[in-house]
């Protein structure tokens, strides 16, 4: 599975299978058509007099998000949204946020979201290294391999306070050494779900990236269960580990080849270099 | 001028205002559509039975590229090329070179070029540290600030030779020392050329990106008479210097938003931070 493999599979998703639902005359996000009816059902909540939107009685932030945290509750009722687990996102539409969303209803009702991704790394001789996780059984995408530290991005807190906590929270990371994770950009993409990802909808994944560099000594400690295990790998074994196919979380491994290029340890020689540079940064969002 | 007012410069462009030009059916680039009349006048070298396309009789490497000089020649003979200056880039199709092309000439014929940027810079306490350049009267974008070094990609040089031989002329760096500018990624966009670009026609340039980090007493050296001086400037500096308007050549400004970003200096907390992300390597290559 060469790493264009890995781009491949993130921004796979026909358009033609979504319809658009708006807040105040703004797209908000994007669902399936077959929820369109199902959406429509919803009195109070939703309307679609040619186009779908939340009712526009719902005029403030708490307001749209009661009614929203109803829409989640109820599709996941119905057995749509697979899980609930209280934890909101914010909804914002180009860059302001207009309402919160139950994490777990966020892929079927299609809204933009974010992520924190940590690459904990410590630079050797023969190159840098990787500390990469292994998610916990029993917890969503089990026994995958994952990045450092990684994590939603929860309505409330701003990215890099979030950086701080997750760091803490999965890997033990004291705060002061944790705030030395230096944002090194993102990766984006827009990809239908797949089987076992909560349910039928778009993802819309922004992933605020960090480097941190450890000293050689550190050793990180599983905190809050979603992982396993812990290891230190030649970040060019990471690599390979990622072209040998889906051991990764799937937006995992765009971030270890984000790493990898910026590291320029996947170098302009890559015949897909620029495919690869461009395609872990999908989805431009100025237009012509 | 804001960071994201560079982006949308350079990726201002009306897509109808072309139409693709075809070398053995597969699109090798995109001209004006007042230019198309021109080209297939140009009888044995053009030909146009509907869509517009290099003479079938070329097939191989050679013969293309001497029928595209032939072309940028009499381009420049009706004042429509501005410049030939002898130095050929490849022209290329999805990776694969397929003939070679006057550099004067790729804009009007809306080839993908590329072009190689190095970075230099100094690690300081308070943080990195630029060395950017002034342009040279008498050349292309007179007294305008530049990338340390920048230059085109001729065609027949690896993109990592280049770059050695580009920190060489440009700024008198010894090549082990050179060889230590590390790849980073790529900055991309496709942007109608302006007044003074050499032509009427589209940008659509791949920039390939290096860090060099250089010794605290390195001094750079004009050698090709390209750059005028050099200077070394906090990395923010530089970044307020891009912030303040136009004195950056177009794209140079992009090479230095990528450095901040890379660098932690334009953080997630930065209100445009996604869109400067992905405005950065605009250009998708991998289709839905």
């Amino acid at each position: 599975m060469a790493f264009i493999d890995h781009i491949r599979r993130c921004n796979a998703y026909a358009p033609e299978d979504y319809v658009p639902w708006s807040i105040d005359g703004r797209i908000a996000g994007y669902v399936r058509h077959e929820l369109r009816p199902v959406l429509a059902g919803y009195a109070g909540l939703f309307v679609d007099d040619g186009a779908l939107a939340l009712d526009p009685r719902h005029t403030d932030i708490e307001a749209r998000s009661a009614a929203l945290q109803e829409i989640a509750e109820r599709l996941h009722r119905a057995g749509i949204v697979r899980n609930l687990n209280g934890e909101r996102y914010a909804l914002s539409i180009a860059g302001e946020q207009v309402a919160t969303l139950e994490r777990g209803a966020s892929a079927v009702l299609g809204i933009e979201t974010s992520g924190c991704h940590v690459n904990g790394f410590v630079r050797r001789a023969d190159g840098p290294h990787l500390w990469i996780s292994r998610r916990a059984e029993g917890r969503p995408y089990p026994g995958k391999l994952d990045n450092f530290v990684a994590g939603g991005q929860p309505a409330g807190l701003s990215v890099l306070d979030n950086r701080i906590q997750e760091c803490g929270e999965a890997a033990g990371v004291p705060p002061d050494l944790a705030r030395q994770a230096r944002p090194v950009g993102l990766v984006s993409y827009v990809m239908a779900t797949e089987p076992g990802m909560g349910g039928d909808g778009l993802n819309r994944h922004l992933l605020y990236c960090f480097d941190l560099e450890l000293p050689a000594d550190f050793r990180p400690t599983p905190v809050d269960g979603e992982v396993a295990e812990f290891r230190l790998l030649p970040a060019v074994e990471v690599g390979a580990i990622v072209e040998s196919g889906r051991s990764f979380k799937f937006n995992c491994a765009l971030v270890v080849i984000d790493f990898l290029i910026r590291h320029g340890l996947i170098a302009p020689d890559y015949p897909d270099y620029a495919a690869l540079c461009q395609g872990v940064r999908r989805g431009p969002q100025v237009d012509h």
